[in-house]
């Protein structure tokens, strides 16, 4: 009668959420474009109920290059094939057979030269073949867990449980034997992967030992019989598992036996279990050594997919996760993929670790606070005195029509509020105060609340990397300029007109009373402290508010224009923060017609060279200028007399500045240059003088268009 | 014994809310920033209640220019000083002396010349001094009724009711032929202004009749009485009301009398009433016509406001109106205002009218629908296929959190409801479905739901003015720019990459085989039809999509380019829409350097002239270049070839480019080009060869980039 034929229970992959989140972070971060195979470790044990087969694992360590031995778990090298597009993956499955044929090749070569011997988990050797759709969230994947076909197939001579086949008692003590291996008690088991999965078990009058399979041959020749040991993932009682088979055939291949006894071993609470374990007898194909070296075995090995059918599965994250750590992931998604190809240099934890401060909750302020939560940035403070009125929704892009109900919602707040609402993970928040401005003298009854708002706003930037202003008036920048200046913090500022805008990032601050270039001088832009908004000014700023008709106070200008220009001062924002001299970023230096870069080492920034100043128009044909221009060495705002004043003086300073802006012209020597000039210019036409008026004016609608001592680039 | 000095009632003023409704209308509209006096009619009628007095009124036809007569009321001449600003409010009544002076004069005048006894409104003429708070619908204004001081105060002999004055039977004679007058039956009560509110009555032995005040000379020397009759809008029973004292002052003057019988005719049920109404006998100060006319009244008359103090009122219309009507009011406001100074040519109306057809609703789809309802545009319909994803929010600024949840929210409609939200007066939708697209062949199963689709954006760009092509594949921009060319519709597209962006609007569809400029020629772009997305193309669309990393097919973006080009897109459709030429727009001409417009009447172009297409790059160093191109003779979009082609076959066309791409190339004579060009091409190095493989790529993310062949203005 023919010895039946051997037949094997597949074995199953069962993959941890964790690793696909380890593999998103790890294709993000690290691989981004490369499609080269990645070592990875599956882990699995024998199996531990009669009910169900152990399945190959892979978990958040599988991607670790040094995964560590963990107890009672096999540890299996394996490939990552992971692809960049759903198309490569159709096209890998396609060439399916190629590459189990390549894997197979590896192990077979194990097997023939010994390798596999010394590492049994070489035997194992498995492929997973993947694409991440890290934006749905979708893992597409193949198992291939590659068997080589002997020249002829295995075949079983005898089957029974452990017990049956040993008796009770030397099963007993080989279970015990194979629990101490198993366990890694005996020190020749633990191999840097934990126990080895395929063994020796030396039955002897001596008792039972387990030993490695690479002592197969010292054995020969001593008295007592040699078992293979298997720990078997799988559950039925008539066949052993699926990864037997390549350990059969290295004995096949190494041992040169044709009979081999094999000791299936699987658990029960842990434990090997002598009712559940298979004892089979199996005849293997017989080769000479050189007819080995020239076989090569057929392959076959591809996992079934759920239906049954070979093909990959589908792993859907999205719906086990928790929404808003989606929403999270998903936002990181975007900035990380940046780095895969056109910015691989962006610190995208330098974004999101940047605290903004937006002075201002109108279009600019919503326009801005938009981009940077597109950046990334998730801590965002808005300071705005007013409400939210009819005519904001419209243009105003964080606000809504209930918003505007019941008197107006403060908008600080409701912009906090829709930040919220857009990614819940943001850190916002929304402060309701007005910036104490030069020009508006206070009464004695507004002294103490201006105060309390000067101070307020000084803390608000100590505790913020950028402050941005969105004001709709000149002499609200004044103070928070004066600030930024003083503490040496990055300040963006934005301003509109009817159809134009002006973008500027604020110099450093000064360093002494001289670190500036000569007033107005044009010197060279690389080394020199960039201005400040009020650096082109004169005079100091005065109450702008006053007599505005009603198209200067609805800030009449192009919708169009505080998209532009909130969009702009983010990615200057964001340029400054990435290169690394931040706030003393050098202006880029570039020609309009060209727009080559020259100057920097472009390389080393991941944005690109920034722009001090942007001005911008829709009017006359949609022209935009980069320009440049350097610090005052008189400015009102950001110059040392005036930064070193209120490092003195702090609020007293501050009141007289706002009592009565003169004060600062005196401060700074304006007030001479002023003496001086007009001596000057005792016969200038009257015409002039308007002209030179016009400066007085300090309204933002007409300041957007002012700007002209800047050096055009 | 002393006459008892005669004291008035003070005269009230009732505004209605349609004046202040109006009085917005007009300066919004019209008025703009004029604060030149404007002619208005008050209206009053004699007090009909003992409880209250009558008072003028302001209503929605008070600025009209012609004031109908209306039945039973006194049309009352009045100036309106409407200011501009707050500030010129509160100067404006520093200077109210001044103010009532001027009004006083004009009212001296008149009953010097005789003008006022001709009309006798003139005697009542008013004053209204006012500050249109449009932003918050709040109207600051006071009312002056000026009245002329005597030289010495008017004295009361006598004062009764007119039935005790004059009898029952007489008193019933004289208040049935008031009710005449004041009815307008008699002809000569009935100016243009309806019946004079002062006229004479003639008691005589052959009846009580009343007449004109011009009459008073040829009563002279008849026999009878003649009273002062008057609509007096006070109730009190010991005073007379307000508006008699001019009249007193004008029958001093002009009488010559110095006592003077006068009926002061109150209503009961909107009839003269005999117990109600007042008759005083009153002395009035003598002085010869040369001294009057040297004599200057003193001039007195500011009404109290509602605390019985010297002072303007407010009216908060707010509070009382529908907060949807608000929003509605408070946008317009907004735009209307860009006609006060900056745009006066602008056509909001125009604007308020164009349907918007915006295919895609991702990033460029929600920054363009936002800048759209910005500038009044009221009419936005979304196509796109998606839904929302959890990355989306932070970057597409019209989805939320919640829209993410449960799978998504299909994009269009998430898109169209937001819009609702912010705005709810918009007519905003959403579709959902795919834009057929070239070189994505279509199954048999698949041909019915592409036709219909095909069809259903065909109907939709016919039943809109614009279609924005904001969509993520070059390819799907096809059959859009294709019936933009047939339909001849203004078509604006926007595509980024990762660090540039395109903003191009479609020439006009070809009116013939060579309406065009010649291949590539870069001829007078003034005459020159512009080209379309495709023109800049030797092969047609191709599937772009397949093959995609994850990076491209996020669109990896700086997070800024969406606001840029999103805003530019929309810009420059407003800028087309108010061209007097539309579509037919020939490019703005200008030096990006000098941003000087030239070659048009800019004048009459209220958003200025308007580019062909603006390229911007942020990453080396945020230069921004507009550019102008020809269509092309051979575009697989735009050519006449192609448009007639689709004229006449329609959807089969379609679907056999759909099908196979290069039937366009056939049909353009593509093909033959690029044969030609292949056997010119024999020697060309591989590097070179390598380049135009480049264009087959038809990656957005590429394209952005590309251009090259575009004239730099």
């Amino acid at each position: 009668m023919a010895h039946q034929l051997l037949q094997f229970q597949q074995l199953q992959s069962t993959v941890d959420v964790a690793f696909w989140a380890e593999l998103g972070r790890l294709k993000l971060d690290t691989l981004r474009l490369s499609e080269d195979a990645q070592p990875i470790t599956g882990f699995y044990s024998a199996s531990n109920s009669s009910d169900y087969p152990a399945s190959l694992t892979l978990d958040g360590q599988s991607l670790e290059s040094q995964a560590p031995h963990r107890k009672g778990l096999h540890s299996i090298p394996g490939s990552l094939l992971n692809v960049n597009t759903f198309e490569r993956f159709k096209a890998a499955q396609e060439q399916a057979s190629q590459h189990l044929q390549k894997a197979s090749q590896q192990i077979w070569q194990d097997i023939l030269s010994g390798r596999a011997q010394e590492d049994p988990g070489r035997l194992l050797n498995f492929l997973l073949l993947s694409y991440a759709d890290l934006k749905h969230f979708r893992y597409y994947y193949w198992f291939a867990f590659p068997v080589l076909k002997p020249p002829e197939p295995f075949r079983c001579k005898t089957l029974a449980s452990l017990e049956e086949g040993l008796g009770a008692d030397l099963a007993a003590s080989t279970a015990q034997a194979c629990a101490g291996w198993l366990g890694g008690i005996s020190p020749a088991s633990a191999s840097e992967q934990g126990a080895a999965p395929v063994w020796l078990i030396r039955v002897a009058d001596t008792g039972v030992r387990c030993q490695p399979l690479s002592t197969w041959q010292e054995l020969q020749g001593l008295d007592g019989r040699v078992i293979l040991g298997i720990a078997d993932h799988g559950n039925l009682p008539g066949n052993p598992g699926w990864l037997l088979r390549n350990s059969l055939l290295l004995a096949a291949v190494r041992f040169g036996v044709t009979e081999l006894e094999v000791a299936c071993i699987r658990l029960r609470r842990a434990q090997p279990c002598v009712q559940r374990s298979l004892l089979l007898s199996v005849t293997l194909p017989h080769k000479s050594e050189g007819d080995w070296a020239s076989f090569m075995p057929t392959p076959t090995g591809w996992e079934l997919n759920a239906r049954g059918k070979l093909g990959p599965r589908m792993m859907n994250l999205g719906p086990s996760m928790d929404p808003r750590q989606l929403a999270e992931s998903a936002v990181d998604l975007n900035l990380k993929l940046m780095r895969w190809r056109a910015a691989p240099a962006l610190d995208t934890a330098r974004l999101a670790a940047t605290k903004c401060l937006l002075l201002g909750a109108g279009t600019l302020g919503c326009a801005v606070a938009r981009v940077l939560l597109g950046w990334g940035i998730r801590h965002i403070t808005f300071v705005d005195s007013g409400r939210v009125a009819y005519s904001n929704p419209v243009r105003q892009s964080l606000y809504e029509f209930k918003d505007c109900l019941e008197g107006g919602q403060p908008k600080a707040e409701a912009a906090a509020e829709a930040l919220r609402r857009i990614f819940p993970s943001v850190q916002a928040s929304g402060l309701q105060f007005s910036i104490p401005m030069p020009g508006h003298p206070l009464s004695d009854a507004e002294i103490p609340k201006a105060e309390a708002d000067a101070k307020q706003l000084d803390s608000l930037m100590e505790e913020h990397d950028v402050t941005f202003l969105l004001m709709d008036t000149r002499e609200s920048r004044w103070l928070p300029t004066l600030l930024g200046a003083a503490k040496n913090k990055l300040v963006i500022n934005a301003a509109l007109g009817f159809d134009s805008f002006l973008v500027l990032r604020h110099g450093a601050g000064p360093s002494g009373p001289h670190h500036s270039a000569n007033p107005r001088e044009k010197a060279d832009p690389a080394g020199m402290r960039l201005g400040c908004y009020f650096c082109n000014d004169v005079v100091a700023p005065l109450d702008s508010t006053v007599d505005r008709t009603l198209e200067q106070q609805c800030t009449v200008a192009r919708p169009g224009l505080a998209g532009i220009a909130g969009s702009l001062a983010v990615e200057v924002c964001c340029g400054a923060l990435q290169h690394p001299q931040g706030v003393r970023a050098p202006a880029a230096q570039h020609d309009a017609a060209a727009s080559s870069a020259t100057g920097h080492k472009d390389a080393v920034l991941p944005l690109g060279p920034v722009p001090h100043m942007i001005r911008g128009q829709l009017g006359g044909g949609f022209a935009q200028q980069c320009l440049v221009g350097s610090a005052f060495r008189q400015c009102t705002a950001c110059s040392w007399a005036v930064v070193e004043q209120y490092r003195q003086q702090g609020w007293k300073f501050i009141l007289e500045a706002l009592q009565d802006p003169h004060a600062l012209e005196d401060l700074t020597g304006l007030t001479e240059l002023h003496n001086a000039a007009a001596a000057l210019m005792m016969d200038a036409s009257e015409e002039e003088e308007d002209e030179n008026d016009s400066l007085l004016k300090g309204n933002d609608q007409t300041s957007a268009a002012a700007g002209d001592d800047w050096t055009e680039l």
